[in-house]
């Protein structure tokens, strides 16, 4: 199949996203190769785009976007035995070195050899075709659509916050941000036993899709007095929340979530914001309030399809745009800006 | 009100259950007494009338039964400032010593020298007035009835063995024996992220309920091989569960437990049988399937509570019967017999 | 016993520490009264001397000092069974709630109202005769000190610190700050496993005691850039530590905690500085480091002594200085100011 | 290298243990080839010679034995960066599939594709070359002898068993069978903090030499009865222990284990013996004691290479034989019969 069209959405540099062909992959040993249905856009591909980089990770060579993808495997490497040509399959976008410690002890996002995609300098599956490791590949279920395959990837996000944050049964959660990732975290912290949520935004939009989606209080944020927004918190849960999981990256609502969780609790860094940030550290360590970062996941995938697969969450209400292809450009613009409520907006590769 | 009548539900000895006035007790520093509302019968109420004792227990003097049980506080106690006449609770019927090492590491429910309803030579609950710490009883919400209240008890059995199972998000589990132990350990499962569960029993009628109740599969048990049991788990839930939570105590079920689990799962035990079963040990230690027993509950109340307040579970089908506290021994012989489809029966003290 | 004289150490406001008799207390029900033996002083007690308060802790009415104690059984309360006169104690010097959910969960060192000595407005132990609660008191075995007693109190911080931190064997550990609580840290990493230790100071004196006491690596603290303190601690250690334990409370030095853990690791907060830190916590967040704080202490007495009592750890070379309690102000004047190399000074209620 | 002399000790069938030449092979991609220094005899390498087969592994074709083994690596396969020609290593004998759900989540030791040497039909490195992953092979610092090396084999198995028990500082520790596997439970189990051990055999020498390594007691079997057994225990200890790691799979062993334990404590199975055995199940559960297996390790090696390295251990007095590569039917012999007090006998394949 190498040599045919392989349209794929290359970010040239900063602020120069451009369609174009490129050669198409051949499966290696234990890779597939699959024909792209499609990939929803993150912040991150907007970031890349923007800025021409995040932190250490700069794009300094032509780079194919792209990495919350699912498609149709359409051809096999050497080896593969576990999918076969039709396989609907989300697709996991790092794969990770396997021999390291991290590897080895089931840590493998910590790898420091991993293989992501969009990261430079590593492409991304924004395009017609892409090779991706089997084992990296999960099977959909008929029952399971390619979008919500494609939406694996940020409820996975969402999925690793909450298992590092240990929510259990009963927890109130309180989540800062409402946007996908808030949004995705709150449909996460609600499947693990979550009992009451609370969720604050700037945004009312985004906090009425959160109650849309099952939060049982959300928090307009109109203050930057961190200790105010914690005792609004509390007012309105009746209690401090057990667990915070933090979704903006802004200093406010981190020193929100320190206050605000309850004595011997945990608080989540999703959100990235600044690199340095002012804690109050004293206040969180005397209470045994754990903070705690993500870096992506590892191991949620299996969790986050048998969430959907189930029927014990409904994630496809985050879908609120698509665009084809040819047209990436309008759908980074509108995700950009939002325009429309746009929350999760999905390019087709194969229309 | 010391010497009112206080109606009571008094074990004499082995058989003889009988209805008779006993003092009305006052509430000592830090209890409150409680206006009796409704008591739900467990197994090992129905044990004790038939048997006379459990294990080690042995009912050697008269001793009152009862003890799922909810009210409302009549009279405060010197020092009780968390909860006020007039409110409805559930109580939690064990109050250990607060002194000893499990007690000091959260793990009361283990203390030797526990108090604790209707365990010889402790009086239960089941009568008009009742006198315990303020603090193991718990504050219903207006919206939770007092019958869902006195179910907190057995609930707080599934949550602990769910809890001590490990149940995560998207486990596959299975529940052997479909009682109301098993019943409320499906629904804790479920709350607390389990994706799919399968459950067995001898009986269709209980299987039918679990279904109801959110099952995903039911399967009758029709063989005592328990290879061939596990084979059935497998297949019909397209995969080995990762926990197992056994709640019928038959040796049988318990090496079906075995077999069925995963690799490296848990297998826990919730139902008691004969004191020694014959177990395939080299089968669960060379899978590292673990086998975790419970006994009782600690800190599960609140999360039980939370539950059933949340709204994230509906334990109401479970209560099929009802009758007044003067037909006590018609609630025990329906109990006891499953006349009627009869899982939780509840007796109502106040009516 | 009441009436008696019972010279007592009472901080009568910020900076005037006076010795005067105070009522001798008889004990209340499960308490023992304590012919006191020894009382160490800590960090704590200096800065109530010569601060009049520590954060929202304030000393608003004279207080008798002390908390690291240990002493001999006087007198038995009503229903205490587990200690008799002539025992020898060491005293845990915090008695919790025991009816909140952190008693009942085995978090009391957070039951918000916890008793502890020698924490305005409560008494401490700086004095002839003491009484505390039985079961927070302690039996010393034969071939254990009461001054070993007394270090059972800052050596059960240095355990929750690592308790805390997960310190597992294997772990290459480094601690930031060699007073009594780093070194006491040392000893307890090393019981749990740690195979290598690095320790920093800015006094060089206290490094030694720390390589004296079993730190494989001390370095000096001798710039203010905290990345460049990670350089210098991977440079010796051959690697990342796993685990970080900060006793200082500076904030470089927390800062040189995030930069030197090893992704996936923990830095563990013990020394409290200035309320609020800036932290690099992106650095943190995408590397995994968890943060954690301790306050006090749960359940750590019992290792501690059985750190002790095996002789697994050898805590004395820590107690460098004795006095009498007649001699108070030299013994505080001695810690304040180190001199001597001065690291545990020790007061004896009953020369 | 191929082509030249591989002197191999291959068992062509059940009892027939012989030398001769096999191929020598070639590294392949991430590989290195090992010019092999020593093999440490195991029971299951005796198991095989003499049985042909443990459980549903058989030996249906001629095999190479051994798997405790160090050597020097001879040459590199393509990629390999991490070791070098001439470096001293260690080689832990499984390589798993790296790709199925247990590799990925850190539990490598279930992964049902894993490749382990001299588990039929995969050949051992008993011989002058051999070929593993090279990371899988851990590099000895210059202090650590290759015989060391060979032992971190056996003691990874007590690393994971204490690992899987959950030993924690303060623990005291039952430890049932003073074999090779029971002595190193021992010094793992004091390297993680235990502070207390007692250890049971029917052999007075081998208790000798547990006491020699630091067992704080030591108890010779005499009975089968296991509840005498058990009170025995908690006689000697003074306590029951937290902590139970079986090493004999005796069945009365295995019942003293339960008996033994604390209530919330753990009973470790590591001997294998009959595969259905006779449990008191309800002691067990209504004790909340929990009974684990374990199967090889998994990510022992490093801790095991640490404990080693840094001093902590001594595992040196185990080795008690030596024996050339020519010798090894002598050298089975000796490990088959304990002649002259054998524990862990060495054959040496480069002298």
């Amino acid at each position: 199949m190498a040599g045919t069209g392989n349209l794929s959405a290359v970010l040239k540099k900063k602020g120069e996203l451009v369609l174009e062909d490129t050669a198409t992959p051949l499966p290696e040993k234990n890779e597939v190769q699959i024909k792209m249905h499609v990939v929803g856009i993150c912040g991150s591909d907007i970031h890349y785009w923007l800025n021409g980089g995040i932190g250490d990770f700069i794009v300094n060579a032509p780079m194919i976007l792209g990495h919350e993808a699912a498609g149709v495997v359409s051809a096999l490497g050497e080896g593969v035995t576990t999918l076969k040509v039709g396989d609907r399959v989300a697709i996991e976008p790092g794969v990770p070195c396997r021999m390291c410690s991290f590897c080895k002890e089931g840590r493998y996002n910590l790898c420091p050899d991993i293989i992501f995609c969009a990261n430079p300098p590593v492409n991304g599956s924004l395009r017609s075709f892409y090779c991706h490791d089997a084992d990296y590949c999960y099977k959909l279920p008929d029952h399971v659509s390619l979008e919500e395959g494609a939406l694996l990837e940020p409820l996975s996000v969402g999925v690793h916050a909450c298992r590092r944050a240990g929510i259990r049964l009963g927890h109130n959660v309180l989540i800062l941000g409402s946007g996908p990732i808030g949004l995705l975290s709150l449909l996460s912290a609600k499947a693990m036993g979550a009992t009451r949520i609370i969720i604050t935004d700037l945004d009312q939009g985004r906090l009425d899709m959160a109650l849309k989606l099952g939060a049982h209080h959300a928090l307009r944020v109109d203050t930057r007095d961190p200790e105010e927004m914690a005792r609004r918190v509390e007012e309105a849960l009746g209690c401090k929340p057990d667990i915070s999981v933090e979704c903006s990256g802004a200093e406010p609502s981190i020193q929100t979530g320190i206050y605000a969780t309850k004595s011997g609790g945990v608080l989540v860094l999703v959100g990235l914001g600044p690199p340095t940030v002012n804690i109050p550290i004293v206040n969180a360590a005397v209470r045994e309030v754990d903070i705690r970062g993500i870096f992506r996941y590892a191991n949620c995938y299996p969790r986050a399809l048998e969430m959907i697969a189930s029927g014990k969450v409904d994630a496809k209400p985050l879908i609120t745009h698509h665009f084809p292809l040819e047209k990436t450009l309008d759908a980074f613009e509108t995700s950009r800006t939002g325009a429309g409520g746009a929350i999760k907006v999905m390019i087709h590769c194969d229309q």
